[in-house]
């Protein structure tokens, strides 16, 4: 792939019931690592942004946790939902979406 | 975890044998994910810098592939006793390794 303008990280990490440290799998991330891919294909974004699951990013009582590179933006707590607005507030537009930062005591 | 100073995902797609594109498991991504991880435990990094695990990062003829973020620099083909390098000239002093980068048809 040629070198992504913003590059979207997904935590997809999974972890059996029961674990203390729970996950963003248990989470809901599948749905938001989807609803990304569905909006990168439908708006033809995939040679401009990119778009990768990932490990384990840490912070799992954040869940379901997203980072923007180049920024070092990390999302919390997303919801399929939230992502039509991280795609064009952040993505297209350059503007982090406030509302979603994960809290500084963990990422700052 | 605090916001890293460069953020390290190394590519552990796996796939199965024979598939045609290959995969980074296939080139051996496990054991440079395992001495990245031994080489900042041994140096007390994880504070400083961040170690992530990813599905594919596209280049997979190029693989195993390293990023570093927010730099946004793709390593090639690297191998375990290539990361001593990575850690000590990019992590710690900021000079990429220019050996080991992606072609710019693949990443730029």
């Amino acid at each position: 792939m040629p070198k992504p303008q913003k590059h979207v990280f997904v935590c997809a990490q999974a972890r059996p019931p029961g674990h203390p440290r729970g996950s963003c799998a248990q989470l809901g991330c599948a749905q938001v690592l989807q609803t990304f891919a569905q909006q990168f294909e439908q708006g033809q974004l995939y040679g401009q942004f990119a778009l990768t699951s990932t490990g384990c990013l840490g912070a799992c009582d954040q869940g379901p946790t997203v980072i923007v590179y180049p920024d070092a933006v990390m999302y919390a707590k997303v919801k399929p939902e939230d992502v039509a607005e991280i795609v064009s507030g952040h993505l297209k537009e350059g503007a982090p979406v406030e509302r979603l930062l994960a809290p500084a005591a963990v990422w700052g």
